[in-house]
């Protein structure tokens, strides 16, 4: 059997791109790390990061001017006077990235989700967005929210429901995972989301979710793209898990009702725990139960000697804008 | 009236160091700005950051090796080949901040607090402290512990107990403060600063506190002493306040007990709010309670376009290391 991990360990697998300041580009000499940024019209804020084998590859189109000069750049144009920067920017994602799609050179971007995620930070009227499974390569925030149910017994102990994954999904499958979990699209705001996977993934009935459930934290943290995740390797992915905590009822039992869950499992928390260590939480959702964990006493200052290193971590500063001042 | 603030304009007036890399030492040419690293014995992480004008006044003993190259060091000596590392520094400290004290060269040091501060992180057997009114001209990292009792009224309303500081008090006269907070002495944990403080400060009783407080979270920031504080200014000081929710029947009612205390209200959660926008809290607990707000639901993504930022720069990575490993 492998070495137990420690709660830090588990975090420092959640947030791995190394603690360089990735916004003082280039932080490398060496040419493949010397990161583009990603710069939006009139706005002098990277909102993205890319590799430079990625803006090698990528077919840009008129709407973008590459610098490859230091500081590296690519830069979004906007023709319309700054009268729709918003629409212009969203037009121009599609554009490039359905030339890539065409191309076939990114392997990111045959990835099913049909949906588009939200740039943070952007200042303009209306939203920016680009295809979820672009987002990525282009190096700017993604958002997931997650939500811990749990219920408490007569005699008052903590249980967490937790889910397993399908076998058969394409990520991390048969990995234990938050009650309710899903990307937010970018159309919608995180507790939007929240209260449809609920349904759609542990069926817990619209007006309890609405009700009941409470935002309490955010975790952040700098993703690089592993080797065998089935995309590009080595990109610097910006995340937010906006979470949640849902107290319910001993009479309430989370069902599977989409393909995505195998089965829900009411386990106390010192199963939680050794679940934890073994590893066999998909790692992000391993970072929202220590979050969950910290923010319940369970696993305090008094018990655990990396408690302040663990507490940092999980709330990492991103470095992209995350809101439009 | 002075414009009101925002929840994020309050917690960058605590966490109010400049954002640089403090590690990435020095950090700007003027001879001003480049900090001295404190370092401990056979141990290469600077556990604090000293100002220039500090090193120079400082009537260092023979127990310290100062050097002005760059990076600029403050090397703590072990004569002891490590026997007992931990005690060979506390004397050490001890010696030179009494020299200072004799010699009168810091405003800081004239401060009345009798108690050693711990230094964090510190890798020895025992542990390393030195007296409280000297961290910050060490620049070590302080502890404080913070705990906030509130009820709920028949209704579910949440109230909060808020004490207002004696004006007789040397720091922060008159302002709002945390129910019930203090520095946490080197010899003790976090919690047991609280359940003596709870008593001392509110008159809470030591065994309801011992089974219903809870650690929640920990606020980390690194904050610049401020001219008109009585000490010494430009200090880099990182800062752990540890922070516990004590949820109380409404039978209970805090009383002032030791002479810090003027009063305590019961307040409305919107009364705390505007208390907080127009500046009435002492600044590092309106931090504590801008965290108790994100962990209880009442700031959150829908209504707080800086909820990340806020998030976020209320965990601030410390520039110094907070475990032994």
């Amino acid at each position: 059997m492998s070495q137990l991990k420690t709660y830090l360990d588990l975090v420092k697998t959640t947030d791995n791109y190394p603690l360089v300041d990735i916004t003082q580009l280039p932080y490398a000499e060496d040419p493949e790390k010397g990161l583009y940024q990603l710069l939006l019209p009139n706005d002098l804020r990277p909102h993205g990061f890319m590799l430079p084998s990625v803006v090698r590859q990528m077919p840009w189109t008129s709407d973008f001017s590459i610098s490859h000069e230091r500081p590296r750049t690519v830069q979004l144009l906007d023709g319309s006077n700054g009268s729709n920067t918003a629409e212009v920017c969203n037009a121009a994602f599609k554009k490039v990235i359905d030339k890539a799609q065409e191309a076939q050179v990114f392997a990111n971007l045959h990835k099913v989700w049909p949906e588009d995620y939200k740039v943070l930070g952007a200042k303009y009227e209306g939203r920016v967005q680009l295809l979820r499974a672009a987002a990525s390569l282009f190096g700017v925030s993604c958002r997931g929210a997650h939500m811990t149910v749990y219920t408490r017994t007569e005699s008052g102990e903590l249980k967490i429901w937790v889910p397993r994954r399908s076998k058969l999904m394409q990520t991390w499958p048969g990995k234990l995972d938050t009650t309710v979990a899903g990307g937010v699209r970018a159309e919608e705001s995180p507790f939007e989301c929240i209260v449809h996977e609920a349904d759609e993934e542990a069926s817990l009935p619209e007006a309890m979710v609405r009700k009941n459930a409470r935002p309490v934290s955010a975790i952040t943290y700098v993703a690089e793209s592993a080797a065998g995740s089935g995309g590009e390797f080595g990109l610097c992915v910006p995340d937010v898990l906006y979470c949640y905590d849902l107290e319910v009822g001993q009479d309430v039992v989370p069902q599977p009702q989409d393909e995505e869950v195998e089965a829900f499992y009411l386990m106390s928390v010192d199963e939680v725990k050794d679940a934890l260590l073994r590893e066999e939480f998909k790692t992000n959702c391993a970072s929202v139960m220590i979050d969950f964990f910290v923010r319940h006493g369970i696993i305090n200052d008094d018990n655990e000697p990396d408690y302040l290193e663990i507490v940092t971590r999980l709330h990492r500063p991103l470095p992209v804008p995350t809101s439009a001042a």
